[in-house]
C-alpha cells in the first residue's frame, strides 16, 4: 500500500486583509495566488465571486484577522460559503492572527466568549479546518470542533534572538513578561535562550479601576532584557514594563513577539520608549508609517506554507517542530 | 386547561445600530430598554456586557442590519453569544433591515448565498428565534431553520396612501414598479389601491455591461405614478425609472419604499428628482442630513412592539394582518 | 502538482419516477445504470437493495418528484440511506424536477416552507450533495445547506425558438409571461431573443376568492407571442393567458416551459387551445397520451450527462454556461 | 417549591390517516380537535394551514402511519414544520402505528434502516418528542435522539382475554407466536395469562425462495390456542400457522395482535380460517369491508388521551403502568 | 473510468483492551500496528500520544469494549479524539465487542438506552464508521447514524460445529437457545446445520423477582444439544439451560457463542456443568485462567483484517457472506 | 409583567462519585435528594433507573470527576441519557470536580484535547447547562456550547486566610503560586490579601525528561507564605515549592487550593512537608484516611446550593459575586 493524494490541486485564495502575505505564501508554494473578485457595494455588503473553478480542489483561504475586524471577519465567511458552495474538495482557513484572542471565558458575569463563537462562525460557513499561529491561548484550538494546526513562531523568534548572544551581554541578560498570563510561555523562552527569568506584576490600586502599581519580581538590574510577549496592542503593557525596567535599571531592552497588532496609539508609545531592538512578524500587515528603524520584521511566510504543503501532501506537520 | 406565559419577564437589548427606534419600541412595550456596555476597542474587538441578568427571561435583541454592515452583524453575533451563555430563557433575533437580501442565490458560478450564511451565523451565535420586516425575497424566512416572524410594512405604507385618494387624480393614477422582480408584490399594492399597473423593464445593450435600456411597459401618460419597491440603495434605478416616466408623460411621482438604505449617492440623486413625495420607513435609521423635505417617515415601531408582545404572550401575530 | 479525482468511479442509480430519463443519462455517460431492487409491499413500504457493491464509489441517484409525489420522495430518501449505510464515497442526489418549489415562503400565517423542509429531509437521508434543473425560485439553491448545482435548461429552450427566426414573423413578435413572478426570468427570455416583452396582470375582483380578472400590460395585437414559464401544472394560468392574449388580437401563439408537470386536467385545456407549438422538455417523464401534436420535447439527458460528469471529474459546470 | 405547568394550552392536529381515532382521542381529553386545512393539489403536493393559533402552546400531532405509507409521512412532516414555523412551544409526534418497523437492521448488504431515517426525518421536520404504541421492536425507541413514550396495549389486550379465562377451557390453553422474533413478548403473554407456550417454527427449504416448512415446538394438541403478534400484515404467517396448528389437533383459535395492516389479502384470509375471535385495536383504521363478525376492536384512544394529558401535565407516564 | 483509492495509507492503532487481537489483524493485514503511548496517570487520567503522523491517512483503531468497560470506553473516545485532530483523514472505530448491547431499550420506565448513547458518543468523538462483530441485537446498527459494518461470525461458528457431523448422532441432534431473544438466530443456526429446534423458556415465578421456572419446549430426550447465544456473561442462564436439558435427557452438550465475556462466576460455573464442548472466538480476550480444557478458541483476526482490507480498498464486503 | 419560574420542580439526583457533598446541597436546598438505582453489573456495565419522575422538572445531576475517572464520567453521561429520554424540562450537569482540565490543548503533536471532548460528550448525552467550580483553565468554559456557570471557591478560601492576618506575621507574608499557569491567579489572591508575591519557576535540565531545576523569583526569606494553586494532585509540585522555599528561608507556610485530588502518593508526600496548614474544599471526597490533622476543609456545599437555587429561579447568579 502505498500514499495517495486525497484532495485535488491546491488552490490558494486571499481575502484583503493580507495581500503581501498572501502573495509571499504562494510564492514559497510556487502556486499563482487563484483570482477573485471582492467588492464592497456602496450599502456596504460584501461581494465575492471566485474566477477559477475549485470543484474538489484543496482550498486555502487566507485572512488574517485585523482591524477593521469585523469586515474581515464576514468577509472571511463569506469566502468559506463561496467555497464550499462552489463544491470545493477541502477548505482550510489560514488565519495567521486570530482575533478576540481575549475574549477566551466569562471572567464576568454576562460577558461572551466571542473566541469560542468566532470558531463556530468558520465552522458554520464551511471550513473543514483551521490553521493558524501563536493563539494567545492555546486552549482556543479547542474552540474548535474542526481538525486543524496552531503553528508556533517561537523558533522563528527564538533563534533570530539567540543568534545575538545576549547571554555574554555584560552584567548578562534576563527574559521579562509583562503580563502573567504569559509567564509560562516566557518562561520557555528562557528555558531555550538558557537565561533567567523576572516577572513583572500588574495590581489595582484603590477604588480607580485605572490606577495600577507594578513590581519587578526578579533581578534585572544591570541586566539586558528581552521582553517577550504573544502581542502587542496599544502597547499599554510595554510601556508600563519598560519604564519600571529602566528604573529598576535594566539595561539593554529587547522587545519580541509575534503579532504586531499596534493599534493606535502603540507606535507613539514604542517610538518614544528606550528599546533597542523591536523583533516581530509579518502575521499582521504594518503599513510604512508603523515600521521603525529599530524593528525587526520575520516573516511568517515560509513556514505557513511548508504547513499547508504538508497538509495538502498529508505530510506530519508535528514534524516540523518537536520531534 | 388555561393559558400560562411560558418565559419569564420579557428583556429587550440593542446593539448600537438604531438606539432610536429601539428606544421607541420599548417605549410603545411599556419597558425600559436593558443596559448593556458595548466598547469598541482600540484593536477593533467589540466587547459586549450586559448590566441585567438575562436568566430564564424571554430576551429581545435589535439590530438592524445597515452600514457599517459587517460591524453590525458581528456585534449581533456578540449579543447573541453574550445573551446565550448567560442563560436567557429564549432569544429573538429582531432586524428590522435583513442585509444581503440580494445575496440570496447563485445567479453565476462561484458566488456565496449570503443571505443563508448569515441566517445560519445568527442560529449558531444563539437565536431561538428571528423577527424581521420586508425581506428583500420572502424565501428568505426559509433560509432560517429556527422559526420566526417576517413581518410586512404593506398596510403601513398603502394605508398612507391610500388616504390620499390617488384615484381620484385627474389623468388617474397608475402602480410602477421599477425591477420587475418586485412585479407581483407590486402588483399588490395596485390591487389594493384600486389602479392599474405599468411596468419600467431594464436591458443590458451592447457588449458594455453598464449600458442599459429602460422601456415603461403600460400606460402611465398623464398619470400620477406610484413608484413602490422593497428598498432603495443607491438610487440608481429609481433615477432611472423617474426620468423614464417623465419622457413618457407621467404626472406626480410618488416613490414608497421599506427600507431608506439610501446608499450614497442616493440622497443627491433623490433630491434632483422631480418626486413629489417619498414615503418611507424608519426601519433604517436616516441621519437629518438625508432627511428630504419631501420625505414622509413611517415609525414601525408600533408594528413591531405589538408583534414582540404576542410572540411573549404567545398570541397570533397572523391574526394581526390577514385574518 | 497535478489534478487527482477524489472518489472511486461513479454509479448511477434510478428510483421508479423516470427510468427513461435515467438510461438516456447513462448512455450519455457511457455507464450502465446500476442495477437495485425496488419493491413496494402489500402494506405499501418500500424496499430497496442495491445490487452492486458502491463502497467508496461517486454515488449519483436519478429521482425526478412528481406525482406520486409523496412516493416518489420517500423512495429518493431510502435511497439515500441505502446508499450512506452501504459505505458510497459521495452521493449526489439527481432531482430533475424539485418538487414543493411553490411552497418556498410564509405568504399567509401557519403554513409550511415545504422546500426547504425537503432540503433538509434530502440532507438528512444522507445526500452530500444536490444537482436539479430551473428550480421554481432561484432561492430555494440556499434552503440547502450542502453544496450543489441547480442547472438552467434557458439555453436549450432559447437556442430552439431563436432557430424559428419568430423576430421576423409579420407583425413581429413578443415575449409573454402569465405570471408576474416569473416577469424576471421572463425578460431574459426577451433579451436573448431580442424580442419586446408584455405581461399578463391577474388580480383577485370582489368578495370571491376565486374571480379574477386579467389584464395585458404590453403591446401584443398582431404579434406572434411566445409565452414563457417555469413549469405548466394545471394549465389554468394558461388558458387564461392564450385567451385575453388572443382576445387583445395575438398572433401565433407559442408556449414555452422548462417542466411539463401538466397535472389534470392540463392536458386537455392545452389541446382546445389555440397554441401553435409547446416547447418543454423531459425532465417530468411524459406517458404517450399526455404528448400532443404539437408538443416539442427536448432532452435534457446530454445537460444532465455533461452536469454529471464534469462534477465527477472535478471540472468546472459553470464554464458550460455563463464564461 | 411547587409544580408549574411549563407549556401553555394543550393544542391537538391530526392528519388524514385516522381523523375517528383523533376526535375519540380528543373526547377523552375534553378538548376539541383543532381546525386545519389539508389540500392535496392536482400536482400532488400537499397543502397545509392551520386555522389557530399555536404560539408557544403544547401541540400534539396525529398520524398513524398506514397506506398510503409515504403519503401519511411526507403529511405528518409538513405538519411538523407548519407547527414548528408557527411557533409552537413544544411539538410531539403522536403515531399510534409506526411504520417501517421491520426495517430495523440491515441483515443483508446494501438495504436501508429505514425506521431509523424515518426517525431522524420527523426531528428534523420539527418533533421534540414522540408518542407511538407497540414498536415492531422496543430498540426503535433508540433510533430516536429525542425523549418519547412508547405506550403498550399489553394490558388492553391481556385484560379481555384474561377475562376469558381460557385457562378453565377443558383440555387447557396454550399461547403461541407464529414468528419467533415475537417469542420473547409471546412468553410475556404467556406468563400472565399463567398460561404454557408453543412456538411455530419457520423454515425455508430447497432453493426455492418462497418454499416453508412449518414446525410447532410444544404442545397444542386439544388445547385452545392465543396466537400473539404485535401485528398482522398480509396474514400469510396467521394462515400458516392457523393451518399447522389445526393439523397439530389445536382447540378454537384466538388471535390476538395490536396492529391490524391486514393488507390485501390479509380479510380474505383471515375470513377463510377457523378462528374463534380475532382481537385488536384500532391503532390502524379500519374500514367497515375490512371488520369481520368475529373480531373485537379494542380502542386505544382512553390510553393515548391519558398519557397525551400526562405528558401535558409533567405527571408520569410509567406510574401507568409497571409501578 | 478506474477506481481510485481514496484515502492515504492504512493505519492501525489500538487501545489496551486487546492487544493480541490487534497484533494478529495486523499480521494478516501485513501491516505493523501503528505505535502510540497510552498512560494512565496517577489521578486517573488517560493521556495519549500517538507516535506515527496520521495525516489524511485511512485510521482503524480497535478496541474491545469489555472490563473494565468504562475505561475501554473513555480510552477509545479520547483515541477517536486524538486521531481526528492529527487530521486523520478517515477513522473507522473497530469494536470486536460492543458493550452495553442489552441496554438497547426502554423497557421500563426511566431507564436509559445506553446503546445509543454510546454510538452517538463514538460519533461525536470523531469516528466516521463503525465496525462491529454480532450486535447482540442487529437493531443497534440503527443506532449510529455513521454508516458502518456489523459482521457476523456465524460462518466461524457454524462451519467449525457442522464439521463435526453431529447430525449423524445416535439419537439425532438439536439446536437449543437459553433465551427467547435469540431464538430468531437460533433457527439460522439450525437451519443451516439442517437440524430441529428446542426452546428453553423462562419466567418468574411468585412475587420473588429472582424465583424463574425452566421448561424446554420442543424434544431433546437423547439428543446431542448444541445450545446456542450470542454472548455469555456471567453463564447464570446457561447453568440453568444444562441443568433442565439434563433432566429432560439430553446427550452430549455443546455450547457455542460468539462473545466470552465470563464475568464471574462464569468461569466456576461452566467448568462444574457437563458441557462436552464450549466454542466460543477471541472477541473478548481471555486470560489463561480463563481458558477450560474443553474451549475451542476461533480467531476473529482473519475475518476482521479482511474486512478492514476490503473496506480500505473500496471493495464489497457483503460480497463476503451473502452473495 | 411578571416572573413566571419556567420550570416545574427541582430534583436533585446524584451519581455514586460524591454522595456526602450531594446530600449535603439538598440539606442547603431543602429538598430531598431524589432516588434512584444505580447498578455495576458482573460485566462492569453500568445501570442506572430513577425512581421517581421527572417529566417537566428541573433536573441537576451531581457528579464530580474524580477516581476511578472512566467510571463516574461514563456514570454521569448514562444518568444524564436517562434523565433526557425520561422527558425532564431542562437538565443541569453539576460537576464540582470537572476531570481532565490539564488537557486543554495540543502542547506536541498528536495529543487529543480531552477536556472538549469531554464538553461534548456531557452535551450529547442530554445536558441543557452545565454547572462547575474553579476550572483549571477558564478557557473550558468555552469547550461548552452549552451555557453553564463556572462559580469560584476563590472567596471562600480568600475569606478564610484574610480571617488568620498573616500580614501581621513578623517578617511579613508573601503569596507564592508553586506552576506559573497559576500566576495570575495567584496574583489575585495577593492582590485580595494585600500581600506581595514570589514564583517558583521550573525548568528541564540536561538531557533528561525528569531532571528539573527550580528557582524562587521574589522574595521569601524570613516571610510566612500562601501557596496557592487550583488543585494538587500527587504533590510533586507542592514538594519542589516547599522544599526550594525553606531551602530559601521561607516561615511558615500554608497551602491552599480548591481540588483535593490528592493522587497517590500526595498523601505520604504532604504528610512529610513542613506545612502549618492546608487548606481545600470538599469538591473531591476526601476518606478518612486522606485527612490530615493540619487540614481545613471549607465545604461548597453552600456555594452550589444557592448558586442552584438561582438557577432554578431565574435569579442572577453573577451578583452573588462580582457585584
Amino acid at each position: 500500500m502505498h500514499n495517495v493524494r486525497t484532495y485535488g490541486d491546491i488552490r490558494v485564495f486571499a481575502g484583503t486583509s493580507c495581500p503581501d502575505l498572501a502573495e509571499e505564501i504562494c510564492e514559497c508554494l510556487g502556486v499563482a495566488l487563484s483570482p477573485r473578485e471582492i467588492i464592497r457595494f456602496p450599502n456596504d455588503n460584501i461581494f465575492v465571486r471566485l474566477l477559477a473553478s475549485v470543484r474538489g480542489k484543496d482550498v486555502f483561504v487566507i485572512q488574517t484577522l485585523t482591524a477593521p475586524v469585523s469586515h474581515h471577519i464576514v468577509e472571511l465567511l463569506i469566502l468559506l460559503d463561496t467555497v464550499k458552495r462552489a463544491n470545493a474538495g477541502r477548505i482550510t482557513a489560514v488565519m495567521p492572527y486570530y482575533a478576540y484572542g481575549r475574549s477566551d471565558k466569562k471572567d464576568q458575569p454576562r460577558v461572551p466568549i466571542t473566541a469560542r463563537l468566532l470558531a463556530d462562525l468558520i465552522t458554520t460557513a464551511g471550513a473543514d479546518r483551521f490553521l493558524t499561529l501563536d493563539l494567545h491561548a492555546g486552549q482556543i484550538q479547542g474552540f474548535f470542533g474542526i481538525p486543524g494546526d496552531e503553528v508556533s513562531t517561537f523558533y522563528l523568534l527564538s533563534d533570530y534572538v539567540m543568534a545575538k548572544h545576549l547571554e555574554r551581554q555584560p552584567g548578562g541578560s534576563v527574559v521579562v513578561t509583562a503580563d502573567l498570563g504569559f509567564a509560562k510561555k516566557g518562561r520557555n523562552f528562557a528555558q531555550t535562550l538558557n537565561l533567567p527569568m523576572a516577572f513583572i506584576e500588574k495590581r489595582r490600586t484603590g477604588n480607580d479601576a485605572k490606577a495600577q502599581s507594578l513590581t519587578v519580581i526578579g533581578e534585572v538590574e544591570g541586566r539586558s532584557v528581552i521582553l517577550v510577549d504573544d502581542e502587542v496592542d496599544t502597547a499599554g503593557s510595554v510601556t508600563g514594563a519598560v519604564n519600571i525596567l529602566k528604573a529598576n535599571g535594566a539595561g539593554d531592552i529587547y522587545l519580541c513577539f509575534t503579532h504586531p497588532v499596534l493599534s493606535p496609539p502603540a507606535i507613539d508609545r514604542i517610538r518614544a520608549l528606550p528599546i533597542k531592538e523591536i523583533i516581530t512578524t509579518n502575521s499582521v500587515p504594518l503599513p510604512e508609517d508603523k515600521r521603525l528603524p529599530n524593528m525587526t520584521l520575520l516573516s511568517v511566510a515560509p513556514l505557513l506554507s511548508e504547513v499547508i504543503l504538508r497538509i495538502h501532501e498529508g505530510m506530519s506537520v508535528g514534524q516540523m517542530f518537536n520531534e
